[in-house]
């Protein structure tokens, strides 16, 4: 199955975590898996949407509990990492959404263009060549899922 | 879900082959999640036994794409990491079960022992202290499962 | 002593090489150990003008091997994690100077700049907010060092 | 120049930490680097021998900050990735000595041997088919340094 990556914050405003739940719905609407950093913020409510749609939902987490992960996260890899998971989220994601996000968000976002895989980005303060940008979370969830069936 | 790592060589003679494939299988009846290296040898055969049961399976790969797991993995996680991704196996199970297995195998159980985690043992040349033998698949198994219960 | 990463790209332009070159010939001058990817381009460069002012180089390498290391390197770390070679060449610099870069270096902005560092910028298409624009090589190993010795 | 990667527990009884010394000081007598863990015990003993000997030392830290590092290394590495440091210890290690040593230095050996690596053992009760056993201090590190030599 597909695996799409969403980044973004561990902290985020209501309207933010609004757009990463339906980006997270949207992902399990289309049957894929739901790839992110297993903590809160916009990976929870990512997490959140895709759970409520019956999806499935991986978070790799950058300490070393799996007690960390938020409550709708299904499978937790732990790495005890840092933000060197940040590098295995990017290799992990047929393709990623960044919603939001900060410095960390910055990193997956690079390492994601460095391995040639598309970029969707929604409200995001990141303009960053290569990226896509999206109108809303139905198509950030469609234009990456296009990307790959391409390949 | 219970996380249960299955740890062995990337290539195996066709007896360890049937105890991985039932160790997978063990994993699956028992609801738990079978996580695994997602190469060939046990970790195919123990993938292949957890499908077979309805169960789940996630490979954490060394290399850098997805297409070098095995058929039988559900999800991949994909860490161009080479043998560092030993370590993450480690950390994301909650118990493992070694079966046969060389220095690479040796140096998961090392690295789990020092985890404070359950190590047990089929079928293994490695003789540690810390580790716990098992009888036959389904005893490894319950005795993983069992220590994970009691925590 | 003190550690400062220089990162940029594995192929660069006569402009960026000198540039680099004397970055790494700053640090060397100024008694800082001068680290870096340890591959060519930006890195080389740096190292090698470390080295022709008796300075000490250290190379944070991807692979899996010291050969891969360009002769300027004194000290080899070989990590064989890709581009979670990036995190660590962050983590283990003081402060950090960006000589032009693409995907790769701005990954290593952003973690640097996540982790709290000091990242001066040089001939840098990245615009990221947090950065330090320096003139030129001298400007900026000083803005680097000072940044260390405050804390 | 070479690097020998010296591996043993974060704390030890006075003889482990006097041979540790020894094999620093050897290391360095041999014009060799001394690479380690950077932390305390056996990794301090064999840094401070080898500084005493007028060597260099290299700490490869599994935490995020170079202030864990003990007194006596030279260029501390912080990779902040907690036992996958065990990996790049052996990775970037010529050859590796262990003394003494407990589960981590168990890893580190089995990750060495998988890399084809020379593991010269000293006062240790790992009993892991593939390494050597040496006499003495003296004797650990030339058959360290011959082993590189011969490749």
């Amino acid at each position: 199955m597909i695996q799409i990556g969403v980044i973004g914050a561990g902290s985020c405003d209501t309207e933010l975590r609004r757009t990463a739940e339906e980006v997270g719905a949207e992902i399990a609407k289309n049957n894929a898996i739901m790839l992110c950093g297993g903590l809160g913020g916009v990976m929870e409510a990512a997490a959140f949407g895709a759970k409520k749609q019956g999806g499935t939902t991986i978070g790799i987490l950058p300490g070393n509990s799996r007690q960390s992960a938020n409550p709708c996260i299904d499978i937790a890899i732990v790495t005890d990492m840092g933000h060197a998971r940040n590098v295995i989220i990017a290799q992990s994601s047929d393709a990623l959404i960044a919603v939001g996000g900060e410095y960390g968000t910055l990193s997956e976002i690079a390492h994601s263009l460095k391995m040639g895989k598309t970029v969707v980005i929604l409200d995001s303060k990141w303009e960053i060549e290569g990226t896509i940008k999206a109108k809303n979370s139905k198509d950030a969830v469609r234009i990456a899922i296009d990307s790959i069936k391409v390949k």
